[in-house]
């Protein structure tokens, strides 16, 4: 065997994991692409044209580093929200900015509670940096906020992840049992309150935003109601010392300056965003229609997906989603034991619903 | 005092540190925008316009994420390097990819061995992951090779880092010092090659590449003379293995879709490539010109910028660099002891190196 430089003891535990395979890698592992591209949580209903405008504005300027401090960017979202710049680190996507919290607040071999079947990502990055995955099954299709305040208890964890509302099942909690929760905490143990859904929920689901509590980080994203996935823009909301402790770690050339023009223009352009709300709301409707038609049952969703119970064992819900693959149609599922009975089916345009409808029907009389 | 999560150990030593205060930083802190962007090395020439055509037809499309894989981008760039797709890693700028090589190979304590003033953001990652710098000073203001060969044998240091061209100084090595250079390293410890100015040096300056050795890692970038630093987008090249490790520790859904297109569309031109390399050589040529004229001495340059020996001491240089910002021209310098003597002038389009040249005899006038 040639000798080679050694990974860390770390890094030599960790598996060559990928927290999900995208559309594009299937596409070239069938063949052929996806007709209905509704398995990630993406808005088909696309970036408002007047952001489109602006990145093809901003496009020469592409020569220039981005502002490390994306001054522009956190002073509008700042403004936005009610809050100081100094409550707001920008970062590349929830993705990145959550393996910048698990590397400040976790140590090897240090417990971080989360619910079984919660957003993968996240335990890459735990894992990624050594600490210890503790799970809490979901109840009843939410997250088990009594569960995971008992868990974070038990183990005296630094860290606890909860997403509201929630990602695989679009269920979600009403604000005020959030702050409860957030109230029992220890003032210790830094919660993550991921709200990448957060604009197509009631508006009774997000709490206030406190910016006092040194243990809060609330977590938002231009990928979702704003559609720019693909630019890779997130932000966290807290309290300035927390977030000031990002500039130990985050890498300050990193986020781009196309992001940073792109949001900052979509941020500006609300009644894009109350476009899209309307049409991820009736695209829910058609959504839970089409699953009540074909004998499944619509799970009632604040996100921008319905996850609908298959009514069988978790094998049966794969077959589905297998089968719907095979007829050009990409979905995800829920994977944990108790929500595997589930396919997740992302809202987008009526053309790729209408592709979703036709073949669910054919996807379920393969499986019988 | 309020009950707070606590940071790592690792973390609370750290000090909360930038790299480097960007332009736009130093332009809000001045009240007013500088008239020649000089400071970053950034091309200043600009993306080709078809790359600019090229991201203004792909924004409507950001709705969706990246491809995880960076297929297209890979695969474009192994067929342009002669190699495999497996032999190429994508990451966020060569600053996201020095962060993940550091925290691959690093164990806390670790000793890493980089060239006294060499690039900070490297330090950056090498201190953010614990690991201990070991410097070697510039030797006839060249990183000096034997040096830090020494100095890894010395510390059994499982990483090196080098950048050929040079950055800060713009000198550099012809490739066979290199190559010994590699045939003297011990398989054990990893090598990071940074070139990201290797496209404006003599051809003479960059080892065949060779993707049998698991302890070499070949760094590049679309930041540079293809002018699209503003979209984060550099590449390694390695060993299949050493490549794949980067699975288990990299961001998969980073990239942005925007940065992958880009890119894609610039490496079909290098039309334009080889018209900005003609422009940063004739820049070059004006700017050793400029130097001379005004009593400094040009260091002969094989990358986009040109430091120039202001012939007395740091202070003195720092004043220099001081008097050009109050006349609203932005350049950085060397910091280190013996190579602190220079400032450091990025090429760039002919009305900001008029600026350049207006206001250098005014600002040595003023330190005088």
């Amino acid at each position: 065997m040639t000798e080679r430089p050694s990974p860390t003891e770390l890094v030599r535990s960790l598996p060559a994991t990928v927290p999900f395979v995208g559309p594009e890698t299937q596409e070239r592992e069938r063949g052929r692409p996806f007709r209905a591209r509704l398995g990630a949580n993406e808005n088909g209903f696309g970036p408002a044209p007047s952001v489109a405008r602006a990145m093809a504005g901003a496009a020469p300027q592409m020569w220039k580093y981005g502002d490390a401090q994306n001054h522009d960017l956190r002073n509008a979202l700042a403004r936005h929200l009610s809050v100081g710049a100094e409550n707001i680190v920008i970062g590349e996507g929830i993705d990145g900015l959550l393996g910048l919290v698990v590397r400040q607040y976790v140590e090897q071999g240090a417990p971080v509670v989360t619910s079984l079947g919660a957003y993968p990502t996240f335990n890459y990055h735990v894992a990624g940096f050594g600490g210890r995955l503790v799970t809490v099954p979901y109840r009843d299709d939410r997250e088990d906020l009594e569960g995971l305040l008992d868990a974070v208890k038990l183990q005296n964890a630094p860290l606890v992840y909860l997403s509201n509302p929630d990602n695989p099942m679009g269920t979600w909690w009403e604000a005020d049992a959030v702050e409860d929760f957030i109230d029992a905490l220890p003032p210790t143990t830094m919660f993550v309150l991921d709200e990448a859904y957060g604009e197509t929920a009631p508006q009774s689901t997000l709490p206030a935003l406190d910016i006092s509590r040194p243990n809060v980080l609330r977590m938002r994203t231009f990928s979702k109601v704003y559609g720019l996935a693909g630019l890779r823009c997130g932000y966290a909301i807290g309290e300035a010392e927390t977030i000031r402790n990002f500039e130990k770690v985050r890498n300050h050339f990193g986020m781009t300056r196309m992001a940073q023009e792109a949001a900052l223009s979509a941020l500006e352009d609300q009644g894009h965003l109350h476009w899209v709300c309307g049409e991820v709301e009736a695209c829910r409707q058609r959504l839970y229609r089409i699953a009540s038609e074909n004998g499944l049952t619509p799970l009632i969703s604040a996100t921008n997906f319905v996850t609908m119970d298959c009514g069988r064992d978790g094998a049966y819900a794969m077959k589905v989603l297998q089968e719907l693959g095979k007829r050009d149609v990409f979905v995800r599922k829920p994977m944990a034991p108790g929500i595997d009975r589930c396919i997740r089916v992302s809202v987008g345009p009526a053309e790729e619903i209408n592709v979703f409808e036709a073949k669910l029907p054919e996807a379920l009389k393969a499986v019988e």
